[in-house]
């Protein structure tokens, strides 16, 4: 399997982490996409204390990473959502509603957690792509 | 690579997911298996606080998405075990020791988290599988 | 895809499992590694109280995993990172930071959860790999 390219980056239209890890990671055709936070593309907090708006932001950040590869949504196989209390989870799934109103749908594991990288973030979502 | 077939399915045997996401993603030979959750097919809650069985009934389900694709749980590369408690942490083992009563045993990560998709879960498991 | 050969397994340099499972598993150039604990070789915790200290060693873990393969740190392509406390978020980065000092980095995804295997446990780290 020679063919396996790396590559690691943080595509445009994603704020640049915050500390030393890539966005998304390609290894031939599977992209792995770091946990993304409600940030737009300067960087600022969107949806304080609105965990659908955040969810929605993540989803956003998600879609900007894989169009860097050529990618849809509908190349996402496997999300994790992590969220940090329980009354997030329909306002998080009304979010997924909306980017995959249709079957089929991705794998999921959802999560509450004690807390993500800073205590505005209610709702990270990373995921598993893979690409045509 | 282009021969990468994704799909996206809810295999027999095991409950329809509550929300929009699929049980099981496949990717050429990669499965990428939702955490699973103490439901039978129908939907129902097993093992009302008792760690054990869930953790049971969660492999029980791993087991029914991999036969889907002709897999057993020999073909499991990687699990990530969430429990919502210290206490359930050997029985949890217990239940992995009946399924795995000899190496090869799968790689694995333990964590113990806030919660799960709803109070009366105490254990999810999700899995990676990798077919012959 | 019959190139796929899937190995599981505990290499020399990195403690015994205290459970079933594997250090890590490898299905073709992937490897797929637990979350690794501050343990050194012979078992014993590393670091108690100091969530650098543990950071380093459960890279030092990952590190002689992937040695075992003929790898390298710079063939991660993903980490999640789990930590016990906020407080522990720029102790880890600093760790990380001596690994991987410039770009390319891997994804990573960082949660703050309840706990890990056993109480004095800060830091939990696993990896995704991908050989040349």
């Amino acid at each position: 399997m020679g063919d396996v390219r790396r590559e690691l980056s943080n595509p445009p239209g994603v704020h640049p982490p915050q500390a030393h890890y890539s966005h998304v990671a390609r290894a031939g055709q599977t992209l792995y996409i770091s946990g993304q936070l409600a940030m737009d593309a300067s960087g600022a907090v969107v949806g304080v204390g609105d965990a659908r708006a955040q969810a929605r932001q993540c989803y956003a950040n998600l879609t900007a990473i894989l169009a860097h590869y050529g990618g849809k949504v509908g190349h996402l196989v496997k999300t994790t959502t992590y969220i940090t209390h329980w009354a997030y989870r329909p306002l998080v799934a009304a979010a997924r509603d909306e980017l995959f109103p249709a079957p089929p749908y991705p794998a999921n594991t959802l999560v509450v957690v004690q807390g993500l990288a800073e205590p505005q973030f209610l709702v990270e979502i990373e995921g598993i792509a893979v690409l045509d």
